[in-house]
């Protein structure tokens, strides 16, 4: 890859900043070496005709590289993997990817419901009848989590693109203690985030919130 | 792959036949040719000791092939199609893995959702009220998908294994007029469902829940 380019939203309110996913993809290029340049799009053009035939759906990340266009985070960092040992051992290929799947596809539904629930929704009065449940089922997959992650350095022992997903996923119920009960989880995810990589990509990110700012009325 | 065996819930109530995840990689299988066995796991075995050596987060699809166990059916479906041209040619590799992504991260939440809210807690209070707001997170998503397909037969012109997490993430909606809404997603699903591969795994899951189908009292 060469001529990086990495899509994220200009500017979100401070509960979002952190947690957008291109983050994602600017720390797997950090923890492969690759420079990138950030391009932003206000949130509310994400829906315009010219950047839906950028992202069908209108989201974020898109990842320029070389005149092609990659959307999906999952796929862009397999793609990234692909070419980097730090991220992806030719001898853990499948794995990588299986827990690449397990963070996007069997952990963050019931993260991310929360975070609407308490973050997105919390003006919505049914928000207080579902959250009880909704929290029971953090705490299942959590809690399934953390047991595979005792005795274990990362997922798979090693660091690995997974990780970059599953760690990811697990900030976006940083406003809660739930990540913290669990303390195999807990470990984990402050690994993570320590990694010089993640430091370098969240100040990136952070970089074009200040820059993009709204003014102050 | 060979010595191959699928792992699904031995009987699950009628509104969730056919769409539980180990269709996914039968139809998979199926556009293959793999020949493949079926075990089942009692839906109130799935958090048991044994079990979750199996699958750590105690769910569905499992794949055993000749001694070795893969989880997540992106990951699974991933594998069986690096093999197989019918499901992913080689020249559209990271497209096939984007779609991929994108049925399960960014299409499934919202149907999934509503999935929950119509059939897994419709005795739950919250459930009226928060209806309304999920069915336009659905139409928001089915109508970007709609858009892509207008003039292609499948997500990337051709059929991918990419097609086949989205079909069965559409049938996540299927109790409800959502996906008719949209004339080329309707013809789209229709299609994908047409595939002599889709109703022969089907068939095999069904099969499943007839022989395994408790005894009424």
């Amino acid at each position: 890859m060469k001529d990086i380019a990495v899509w994220g939203f200009a500017w979100v309110p401070p509960f979002a900043q952190g947690l957008v996913r291109d983050l994602r993809v600017r720390w797997a290029l950090e923890e492969a070496g690759l420079p990138y340049e950030s391009r932003w799009i206000g949130i509310d053009q994400r829906t315009s005709e010219g950047y839906r035939r950028k992202h069908p759906f209108g989201v974020v990340p898109v990842l320029d590289s070389d005149g092609e266009t990659m959307i999906e985070s999952g796929a862009i960092i397999y793609a990234i993997a692909e070419q980097c040992d730090v991220l992806m051992p030719r001898n853990l290929r499948i794995e990588t990817l299986a827990w690449m799947f397990a963070a996007l596809n069997t952990v963050e539904p019931s993260l991310w419901n929360l975070f609407v629930i308490d973050q997105l929704k919390n003006d919505e009065a049914w928000t207080t009848l579902r959250r009880p449940g909704a929290v029971d089922e953090v705490r299942d997959r959590l809690a399934a989590l953390s047991a595979w992650l005792e005795g274990r350095e990362y997922l798979l022992g090693r660091f690995t693109a997974a990780d970059i997903l599953m760690a990811t996923v697990l900030r976006f119920v940083r406003h809660t203690n739930l990540v913290a009960e669990f303390s195999p989880l807990d470990s984990y995810l402050k690994r993570c985030e320590a990694r010089p990589a993640f430091q370098a990509a969240l100040r990136n990110q952070a970089a074009g919130y200040v820059q993009n700012a709204p003014v102050a009325a």
